[in-house]
C-alpha cells in the first residue's frame, strides 16, 4: 500500500517533538496503544493492521519536499528541521499478532523509543490499526453470524476513501470471508475477487434472457446471474432456462443472485423453482443491505440463502464506526507514569498479556502484567516484532494470519461471541502490576 | 492525491464491460449519480468530491501491471484486455459544483458515455464522491450548530484510513471549518494548520507548570495549553501565570484546551478565572468528542467556549456513516431506461436540476427535468464539466467552493437547516419529464 508519509500527523505531534527537542528531551518513552470501551454489542476485538504499521515504521523519514513544506509553516525552528532530516525510527515494538482476539485496555502494541520517536507516531499508528481492528472486528461477527456461509465483501463502493477499500477487503479476509469484489485487493493481496453484473447488464438489452445468455457464453465458469431486475420468480424461471442451456455444453450455472424484496419468501421460491427443474446445485446469493443482524434475521426466519454479498454497513462497522482507541505514554525517562484527567486514566507501567486457557484450550482469563513477569501457566501474547527499528522477522502470510484468527476464534467461549448479549471477559491485573498502579500519583 | 487506478472497481463493472465487448455493444449510455434518500436528521446535502473524479478520469488507464494482474485471473478473453491496454474515458459529464447544495433523486452528476466507458466508473464514482458528499454534508451541520465559534477538524486519527483523512479535512473546510490539525492536508490542499500539545506532553515533564513554559517559550505566537492533565481549575490558574508571562514579554497566550470532565461548569470557571486575571483575549478550545449534537447541547446550556476541536464523530459521520448514494443507467441507445425493483425505482432519462428562488435569493424549489429544457426563471444547477474525456475549465480553488457553499447555505430556507427536524424540501418533475416516466414499462 501507498506509504501515509510522516506528515500523516496532527500538527501537534510535530509541535511537541519541537519542544523536546530544543529541550534536548530525548530519555525513552513507552506508549501503549488499546481500546478503552467497547462499542455497543462487542464482547471482543481482533486485532489487524500491523503489517501495514511495521513498514511504515521501518520506512519513516521525511522527504525534502516534506521539510520544505514544514519549513514554509515558519512555526519550526531551522534546527529542528535539520534534525528531521535525518529522522528514522529507532525503537522497540512488542505487538499482538494479527489476527488475535483481545479485549479492552489490553495492549494491541506498545512502542518504545526515544519520546520524539515514540509521540510522533501516534495519529498513524490509531489510525492504521484502529481502522483496521475495527473491521476485522465487525466481519468477525458477520461470519459468526453466517454459520459456515460463505461471506463475499461487496463494500468498496461506499466504504470512507480508497485505502479503506483495500483495508476492509484484507481485514474480512482475515475474519474469514472467502473473497471481495475488490478487484485491486485482489491484485494486492492475492485475496479471492468475486461479482458478475449489475442491474445495468440486464437493462442493456432488449430481454433480460438475452442478457443472462450472454453473460454464461462469455463466463461459463463463472456465471451467477442477478434475477431480480423486474421480477425475481420470472427471473428465476429465466435462471433455469440458463441452466438447462449450459448444462447441455457441459457447463454449470454458479448461482443466481437476490438484491432487493422479501429475501425470506423469494429465497425459498427460488430454490424451490430451481430444485424442482433439477438444479439444486445452483447456489442462492442474497446481496442488499446485509450485516450480522440482517443475516441472523434471514435465517432464522428460514431464508434459502447459501452465500452473502455483505457490503457497506460492514464496510463501514455502520452501528459502531469507529473505535474508542488511544495510544498513551505509560512509561518516561525511567518511571511509569499516567493519565488522571476524568473518565480517561490510564494503567502505567510496560505490560504483557497473559492469557489463561482450559484443558480444552478455551479461554478462561487473561491478567495484564509487567512485561518481564510470569503468569503461572498462562501464555504472553504480546512478541517483539520490532527492535532498533527494524522488522524481526518476516510479517505471517495473509492465510496464516486468517489461520490464527480462526484458531483464536474457536477459544473464545461461546458467550463471549454473543452478537448481542454483553459479556465482559475477565481480564484481571497480575499482583505486581496492580501494586505498581496505587502509589502513582501523577 | 493518489490515482485510484481501474482495478479499484467491483469485478462485475469487468465482467459486464468483457461480455459488451464480445458483444460489440458500443451504444452511449447515461448514468446518473444520486441519493436515493436522507440519513436520519438529514434535510439537505452538500455536494463535494468531483475535482478528484474529474481529475482521475482524465488519466483513466490500465497500466502494464495492471493487465497482468487482469490475464492471471484467467476469467477475460485476450482481446478484452488488448482493448484495455488503449482504454481511455471519452464521455462526456454533466455535474453540481463541489459546494452545492442538493437533495434526494437530483443528479450529482450524469455520464454520458459508451457503454463500457460509463459502466467502469461506477464503484469509483460512487465511493469517492459519497465519501466526500457524506463528510461536507455533516461537517456543515456542525458548523450551523457552532453559531460562528470556529471549527477544526482533528479527526484525522480515528478516521477510516489514510486518504479518508485527507478527503475530511477538504470536505469539512468546504462546509465552513477553519482548519485541520492534518499537517498533510496542509500539504496538499493549503489548508490552515493546528494544533500545540498533548497530554503526555505535559506528562513529561515534572510538573505541569514547566511543561507550559517550555512550550510557550518555543511557540510564542502558537501556544493552546492544555489544562485537564491533573487539574483543569489548578491548570487554568498556571495558563494565567503563562498568560502574564508572556504579556511581559510582549507575546500573548492564544488559548486553553478542555479536552474532559463537565465542559460547562468547567469553561465558565476557567472564563472566570482567566477574566478576573486580566486575560478576556485567552480563548477556550474545548475537544473530546463534538459533533454537531454536543456543540448545540453546551451552548445551549451556557458553555463559554470559544472554539471547537471536531474529531471521530464527525469525520466517520458516526450518526449515519453512509449514503444510499447509486449510480443507475437512465439512457441507453437512445432510449430511456428506469430500474423497477421493489424499493429501488429510478427516473428515467437525462436530467437537469431547476432551482427556483424567491426575490431575496432564498430556496422555494427544485424542478426535475430533462436536460434540454428550461423552466421559467428558475436556474438550471448541473454544468457540463467534462467532454470527449477532458476536462472543460479549470476547477475552482478551494477558496472558491467554500464561498459557492457559504452562499448557497445563505439560500436554503432555515426549516431545512434544522439539525433534527425532518423538513424534506420540494423537489418535483416538469411536466415533460413526468410524461417521460409513464410509458416505460421495463
Amino acid at each position: 500500500m501507498h506509504r501515509a508519509g510522516p506528515l500523516f500527523t496532527d500538527l501537534y505531534e510535530l509541535t511537541m517533538a519541537a519542544c523536546y527537542h530544543s529541550l534536548e528531551m530525548f530519555s525513552k518513552a513507552t506508549f501503549s496503544l488499546f481500546i478503552r470501551a467497547y462499542p455497543p454489542k462487542r464482547n471482543y476485538f481482533v486485532a489487524a493492521g500491523l503489517e501495514d504499521a511495521l513498514r511504515e515504521l521501518e520506512s519513516y523519514r521525511f522527504y525534502p519536499e516534506e521539510l520544505d513544506f514544514l519549513a514554509s509553516t515558519r512555526r519550526f525552528p531551522d534546527n529542528f528541521l535539520s534534525y528531521l532530516e535525518h529522522f528514522r525510527f529507532s525503537g522497540m515494538i512488542y505487538a499482538l499478532p494479527e489476527g488475535s482476539i483481545f479485549f479492552t485496555n489490553e495492549p494491541i502494541l506498545e512502542v518504545s523509543a526515544p519520546i520524539i520517536e515514540s509521540q510522533i507516531l501516534e495519529t498513524y499508528l490509531l489510525n492504521t490499526i484502529g481502522f483496521q481492528t475495527l473491521i476485522a472486528s465487525k466481519a468477525a461477527r458477520c461470519v459468526y453470524a453466517a454459520q459456515n456461509r460463505p461471506l463475499i465483501d461487496f463494500s468498496l463502493r461506499r466504504v470512507q476513501g480508497l485505502d479503506a477499500g483495500q483495508k476492509v477487503a484484507r481485514s474480512t479476509y482475515i475474519a474469514g470471508f472467502e473473497g471481495t469484489s475488490n478487484v485491486l485487493a485482489g491484485k494486492i493481496y492475492g485475496i479471492p475477487i468475486s461479482g458478475t453484473m449489475a442491474h445495468s447488464f440486464v437493462m442493456a438489452f432488449d430481454s433480460e434472457l438475452e442478457a443472462f445468455m450472454a453473460f454464461s457464453n462469455l463466463f461459463p465458469k463463472n456465471t451467477v446471474l442477478l434475477i431480480d431486475t423486474y421480477d425475481t420468480v420470472k427471473g428465476a424461471h429465466l435462471a433455469v432456462l440458463v441452466a438447462k442451456k449450459m448444462e447441455a455444453q457441459g457447463e454449470a450455472l454458479n448461482g443466481v443472485r437476490l438484491d432487493s424484496g422479501d429475501y425470506v419468501k423469494l429465497s425459498n421460491q427460488v430454490r424451490r423453482i430451481l430444485d424442482e427443474a433439477g438444479h439444486p446445485n445452483v447456489k442462492i446469493i442474497a446481496t442488499g443491505g446485509f450485516d450480522e443482524t440482517k443475516i441472523t434475521d434471514l435465517l432464522a426466519r428460514g431464508a434459502a440463502i447459501d452465500a452473502f454479498g455483505v457490503g457497506t454497513k460492514m464496510g463501514v462497522s455502520s452501528d459502531a464506526p469507529y473505535l474508542d482507541i488511544v495510544y498513551k505514554m505509560v512509561h518516561y525517562n525511567g518511571r511509569d507514569v499516567r493519565k488522571l484527567s476524568p473518565g480517561k486514566k490510564t494503567l502505567a507501567g510496560e505490560k504483557q498479556i497473559f492469557r489463561k486457557k482450559d484443558e480444552k484450550g478455551r479461554f478462561k482469563e487473561d491478567v495484564l502484567g509487567l512485561r518481564g513477569e510470569t503468569v503461572g501457566d498462562a501464555d504472553p501474547l504480546l512478541e517483539k516484532v520490532m527492535e532498533d527499528g527494524k522488522i524481526l522477522c518476516p510479517h505471517p502470510s495473509l492465510i496464516r494470519i486468517r489461520e490464527h484468527f480462526k484458531k483464536d476464534f474457536s477459544g473464545l467461549p461461546e458467550k463471549y461471541r454473543s452478537l448481542s448479549r454483553r459479556n465482559f471477559y475477565p481480564v484481571t491485573l497480575s499482583a505486581r502490576f496492580r501494586a505498581l498502579q496505587d502509589p502513582i500519583n501523577k
